[in-house]
């Protein structure tokens, strides 16, 4: 079967705070069929981050250079700055047989689907919004007002949840990373992407009946 | 997360001489969230089969009652005689919270789906065409005509694949039970079998926006 696959382009959305960057690390570490996709911006860099690793950092130029091309598969502007998918990377880890993993907010994953048809868009939520909460709090970190803030944008977020594939409920990292990758084998099985598997049996079976 | 689960009806099909029988038997014994549909017939039973078993036996007035009641998923007549679904014993089951499994061909599959829009329909194809022909012809108890029948109703069932859900390709059995276990827990984690929990994660997310 090995023969037949194809990488699959994967959509992480899900609430702030429900853990999904730690969620992707795992599951790219756990198994070797992944690649993460590196967004292009134009803001600079933080203290730590570097280029090609956190993100592509280019000049504003060369975004709008790459827009016209039609180099991304998808970008928006964010506080003044631009943010991208570059196209060219996801194809080449796509053609070398990888699933290359994208995260991305609801606008985003829906354009994504348009350029992908067959992309696979997963939803991840936590086990309760309680839990939410509580690791929402739990950082330490914010006030409260951004507490509340991220609750009312969860709840904005919520209203897209039907137009992805699956949901993937983060309770226990480990089980979750596992059940992520057990939906991602699973994509690998549907009609529309072994669709040439599909026409050389019909091939083949005509080739008997004649 | 236990809580939330409610029983998936799973339509099996695929190409005589596929496996499908080998491999539901042996996905019901490996794990214990499935349940086999028992069909109702108007044929007779054949030495050693019983009642309850692999068939209800009835005769063809109770199945025409049966039918008039709608006590039937999907019913059809081959040679004469009535074969069907009956309704009730699969919603028990999926009320229990056990997935159901039914292996029925295509316009039956289809019929499912109007009734139950959350079914599962997977497929069962063979590596190649060529394995389909060596296990037809392995059997060593068809003549070559049958054998030419059936692979010309294969091609026939091929037309259909992009009705389903999921390809199951049956190459080693004990991978393949395992792997259509997979695809099955997968079906669970799709939006509308969770619209439920879903909602309730929105009515949540809500009271603290508030």
């Amino acid at each position: 079967m090995k023969m037949r696959r194809k990488g699959i382009l994967i959509v992480v959305s899900g609430f702030s705070g429900v853990g999904k960057g730690t969620l992707m690390k795992q599951l790219v570490h756990s198994y070797d069929n992944y690649a993460l996709s590196v967004s292009m911006t134009t803001r600079q860099p933080r203290p730590g981050e570097s280029d090609g690793k956190e993100y592509f950092f280019v000049s504003r130029e060369v975004f709008e250079k790459t827009i016209a091309e039609n180099g991304l598969i998808e970008y928006a502007n964010y506080c003044g700055n631009y943010y991208g998918t570059p196209k060219e990377y996801v194809e080449k880890q796509l053609e070398k047989g990888k699933d290359v993993i994208l995260e991305i907010e609801i606008q985003g994953a829906l354009k994504v689907r348009e350029q992908f048809p067959t992309a696979l868009l997963l939803f991840v939520m936590p086990p309760s919004a309680q839990e939410l909460k509580k690791r929402l709090e739990g950082r330490g970190t914010e006030t409260e007002e951004v507490i509340d803030k991220r609750l009312k944008r969860a709840t904005e977020e919520a209203e897209g949840i039907e137009n992805y594939d699956f949901i993937v409920i983060n309770d226990k990292l480990e089980e979750c990373v596992k059940e992520m990758h057990g939906l991602i084998l699973a994509a690998h099985e549907t009609p529309d992407r072994n669709q040439e598997f599909i026409d050389n049996m019909r091939k083949e079976l005509e080739n008997f009946a004649k």
